[in-house]
Parts: C-alpha cells; structure tokens; sequence
C-alpha cells in the first residue's frame, strides 16, 4: 500500500468528515507506517465547509468584521487557498447567529456580499459559495447590495431588501456590481433541487425552521416570486423554475440571477478543486463512506460522486459507511468496488452512534487485515 | 479463488451453520464459479448435530427405534458414516420429546444406549455422542443400563435409575457391559464445564428448565453425588470434580464413568473427524462465524478453534459474525485474520434476526469483491 486517498462525507450528527479522515488515516499509518494517505475532507457547503477545504488542500483562515443577518457588525471569515476564496454563508447569515429570536423576513446576506468583495480585493481569483444552515430568505438580494446592485421601490430610492421587503421592489439595477467581481470565477455549492417559490420552495419547506409562521411563509414565498419576476425583466436570468434556486433561502437563486454562478453539486466542487484526478496518479485505493448509502436518487452524493471520477482512472473504491440500506447495491454500478458498515453490534441507532468512532476503527483495521491476506 | 472452507458454527436463533454454509457458498459461485467450495457444518452436540456431520462428510442416517425419555418407543436416529456412528443423544432423549410435561425426575437416557448398541452391532469402529438438549437427569444409568451395566438396589434386585432413583443405587455392577461396545472408540462432545454437582452442577444449573422445582433439584442434585460416590467406588472413576460431567443432566459424567469416553470439545472433534487439517492442503481461505464474538473464554469457541487449526498451515482465517462484541481482538493472536460483522443497519438484534440471511449475503458479497480487488 504505497499511496491512499481518504474522502468521506461527514456521518451527520455522529463524526465530521475531517474525523473519519483521521481515524481512518490513523489506521492505516498504524499499519503500513510508509504509506503515504491524501486526506480530503468533504465540504457540503454548510458550516465547516471552510474548514474542510483547508484541510484537504491548505491555506488560511481570513478573518473579517462584516454585517450579521440581523445587520450587526460580527465577526466573520472566508478561507484562502492560493488565488481561491472559499465563504460558507453560514459564517455571515447563519441560523445559529440570530440567538433566540429568529427572523426570516428580517435576516440579511449583507455580509456574505461583504465576505464576497473581501475575498476578491484580496485577490482571488474563484470564489467557492457555501450555501447551508442560513437564517435568511432574502433571495440572495443582501448579499448583491453590498456587492452594488441597486434594488428601487416605487419612490426610486435604493433600498437593502430583506424576505419581508422583497414585494417593494420595483426595479434592479445591477450596472453599479462592483468591478472587483469582474474577472472572478464564482461557483455555489448547492446539492438540493428545491425551486424558488411554490410548495417545495424556499419559504415553503425552509421557512418554518428559520422562525417563519404559515402567515409569514405565504409573504416569503410571494415575495420570492415577485424577486423572480424582476429578475427576468431587468436581468434577463429565469430563476424561478431553476433546481437549486430555492436553496438558502432563494440564495442559490441570487447567486445566478446577480452574480452568474453556477450552482454545482458539493461533491463535484470538491473533487474540481482539490484536483481530484489528478490526485488518483500512483493511488492504491480510495476509502470513502458516508453515513448512509441507499438505493435513492444519487445525485449529490459524496460516495458515488467519488466512484464515477476514480473508476475513469481504474482506482478501487471502498465505501465505509454508517447504515447500508435496501438498495445499496445499485453503487456498484457507478464505481464502488465494495461497502461495508460500521455497525458491529445489533444496537438502535441511539446507541450505535455513541460508540461510532471505536466502531470505525475497527471496521477499518479489519478491512486492511483482510487486504494485507491479498495485497502482494 | 481456487479452495474455500466454509466452517462457520451457527448464530443461535437465527442461522444454521448448514444455512450459514449455503449462504456462503453461493456467494463465492455467483463470483468464481469455478472455485472448490467445502463445507463443513459444526454439530455442537446438540440437535441437528448428525445432519451437520452427514452435510460436512456424507454418509446416511439411520432411522432406529428406541425407548423415548419417557420409557415408551420412539423413533430416532443415529448417523453412519463409514465406521463412524455419530449419536445425538436429543434425538433418544430430548426436551421437546416430553411434550408438555417435563419430568427430570422420570426421565431416562436407556434410548441413547439402544443407540449406541445399535450403531456398534451395525459395525461402528467409532461413537461420537452429542450431548444437548436433554430432557434427563439421570447421569447416563440409563444408556449404560440399556448396554448391559447393571444397578443394583438394596435387596439386590437390578433397576433402571433414572433422576429421581439415583439415590436407590446401592452397588453399580459393570461386567455386563456389552461386548459390542468392546473395540469401539468413544467420543463425547461436550463444551460445558459444569461439574456434576452443587450450584453449578447439573440439576441446579440445567434442572429448572427441565421441569424440575427447587426441591427436585436438590434430590437431582443429591442423587447425582451419591451416583458419583459408588461410580469412584465400584468403577474407580472419579467423576464429581470433573469439569463437564454435570451437562446434560450427568450425561458428561456417564459417558465417563460407564464407556470409558473423553469428553472432548465439540470444534476439536469436529475438526478431527472431518480431518480439516488434510483439508486445508490447497486451500486460499477459510470462512468462519459465529452469532457473536467476544473477548471471554475463547474455549471450546467454533472460530477460534478453526484459526488455531488453520495457523498451522497458514491458511487465512475471515471470520464472519453476528455481533463482534468489545475485546474480540484477542482472537487475532489466535489466528483470526479479520472479522467482519453482518450488521448493516442500525436496529436491535430482534430486527436483526430477521434479515440475517439477506445482510450475510451482502456482507459476503462485499468480502468477495474486496478480495478480488487485491488478488492476483
């Protein structure tokens, strides 16, 4: 075993991915002392995303004092790899920033424009946006404020909209974008498929956690249209049936309507960015997991996002996950070689997850045991 | 792949060892059709312990009809393979035999003796008795009075001890011992330590469930040391202290005590009788289990019995399991390669039983395409 690389998804709720990486690494160094393990730790946008690509490829956190979804100043951050600026716009619109009192109609992504233009004074030349765990519904109009687009109402004055003033809007004027955002590659992870408005839109099915009552909801969602509406007139851009569109509160909508990102599965962000192919060079194997694999929709996720690109190069690719559930086996067919659980005792979940890390641990030692047998 | 063992004990309650086996093995055909798979089934000395040596080595059952536990005639069985005869002495004298009144007491093993007479009048070079699942307390007088020993009371007069009369014995007269059993090799398979008598003995441990209350248990009990007395006296075997006399309700000690038989553990007798080490010759790896593994006492343990074997000739030993409980690491040093549990999902061992067969299958399964990963 000359060359390992290590990419799970987090096991929500039970081991980050940066976790498993380590033990996993731990392992397999405990083992073939020589080996030389890649540790990627995967970033699904939300909080930590900055972490997890600092991790996996280096760099710095880069402090910064920026407006908070209440329009506060706080503390904030974005990460620096090279000429790539990473933001999860958690860190400056993120739910658990508003305390108790949350306020959906109210919260703004001012400082994520703020974090935005940061990043490319500093440089950069990519700007990877993480939407995830935000407090807002302010279809990203915030962010694109502080970053220079002018929103208008009736009086043509300019004003900064949040979900509850989205309906004021009368104009969008997005010649002011600051400049500095000019020659700069944005990219918005983004792995759920939920439109803008409607019944499995963003007022609809992220409102209630974000504070929104059925009331409150009905005014998100309208305004939300109404956004989209002015969108396609002033800017040219159709969000409103767009897949993604409603994630983040309408963030991932905004994100293509003011700053022409594309929306990209997690997954394929990270494997891009890290320079994951190139990275398979001289690779042994692939351990990736996730804490649940199933049958499901496949899309966004990390386990086969990961054996679709090491199968093109021949690389195997061994998912060690939490639960294998019915239907696991439809895998195979994008690239994972072979799935094993974690689970070493007939325990409820509840118990299971206390004891997960030992559990992988020894999942992991036995599966190198068993490769030493066959490995020349 | 060219030679696979399959030798897995079962997981109790859940799977057979013969289905464990089949399970195994049509995993390893879909992959490598053309790969010799051996199975070897592990009788434990209990119920289903002539099937088991009947599927690991051929031969044929050999349907007799005997005294039952309850002094009426009953058909049973004993299995023939070549010169072996292998007797499972629940067959003559099981629990579920009793239908539903128990009666320790009552009870007597004389079928297990008309077992072992008919296999030796059949021609048998060799007994291997199951011991397990009994419904008696007798200390085998039974089966040694069915082949000729006589009991003798105070007038003098030959009975038939069963549980309750031990305590009648007054002189136990052995030159009757039929001349049948002569040249004939005894073996007994017995995993148990209980010594005859006192809390751990027979009737105290085992008694309850064979029906007897706690004033039975203490005649039971009582009656098996004044058994153990005159055997030491008149038989010049000395039975009370000797760890395993007390299984199947002193079964453990008459086997001793009246066919001059080792007691030997059911894996070690297994492995002689099926010649596993002849076996191994050839073979790229061994497939064991068990429903459950664990640091304890590792004696008289299917797995690790099996790695023992196995290390001699350093033939990878996979063991695959139930549940693989805290401290089953000791068994590596015993010669286990690997342990991989068959536990996919997170849930109690009651939901767990019922999809034992279908998560053994995909755990194999997955096994099998690690392993074709690495080998050549």
């Amino acid at each position: 075993m000359k060359k390992v690389i290590l990419i799970p998804d987090s096991f929500k709720g039970t081991m980050s991915s940066a976790e498993i990486c380590e033990i996993m690494g731990a392992c397999i160094h405990a083992r073939w002392p020589e080996a030389l393990t890649v540790k990627i730790p995967v970033a699904d946008g939300g909080e930590g995303s900055v972490d997890a690509f600092l991790g996996a490829m280096g760099g710095e956190k880069v402090p910064c004092r920026v407006t908070g979804p209440r329009g506060t100043l706080c503390d904030a951050f974005y990460g620096r790899i090279g000429g790539i600026a990473v933001i999860e716009m958690a860190a400056a619109a993120g739910l658990p920033m508003m305390g108790e009192e949350l306020d959906a109609a109210g919260a703004t992504t001012f400082g994520v424009g703020e974090l935005m233009l940061a990043a490319a004074r500093a440089g950069a030349k990519k700007i990877i946006m993480g939407l995830g765990g935000s407090a807002t519904n302010d279809g990203g109009c915030g962010a694109a404020a502080a970053c220079g687009v002018r929103f208008l109402d009736e009086a043509g004055t300019a004003f900064v909209p949040t979900g509850g003033s989205l309906s004021r809007i009368r104009r969008i004027d997005a010649s002011g974008l600051s400049p500095l955002l000019g020659g700069v590659e944005i990219v918005t992870m983004c792995d759920i498929d939920n439109p803008l408005c409607g019944p499995q839109g963003a007022a609809a099915v992220f409102g209630p956690q974000k504070g929104a009552d059925p009331a409150q909801v009905t005014l998100l969602d309208r305004g939300l249209a109404h956004l989209a509406g002015l969108v396609k007139r002033d800017l040219g851009a159709d969000i409103l049936q767009l897949p993604g569109a409603g994630a983040a509160g309408g963030m991932g909508g905004g994100m293509v309507a003011f700053f022409g990102s594309a929306l990209q599965m997690g997954i394929e962000t990270v494997l891009e960015t890290v320079g994951f192919e190139a990275a398979l060079e001289g690779t042994d194997a692939v351990f990736t997991g996730e804490g649940r694999i199933d049958g499901q929709s496949l899309r966004g996720k990390v386990v086969v996002g990961v054996a679709r690109a090491a199968r093109k190069k021949g690389v195997p690719v061994i998912a060690v996950v939490g639960d294998i559930a019915d239907g696991a086996e439809a895998a195979y067919a994008e690239g994972v070689s072979a799935i094993f659980s974690i689970n070493r005792v007939a325990v409820p979940y509840s118990e299971a997850k206390k004891r997960a890390k030992s559990d992988l641990r020894l999942t992991m030692d036995n599966l190198l045991r068993f490769m030493e047998l066959w490995k020349a």
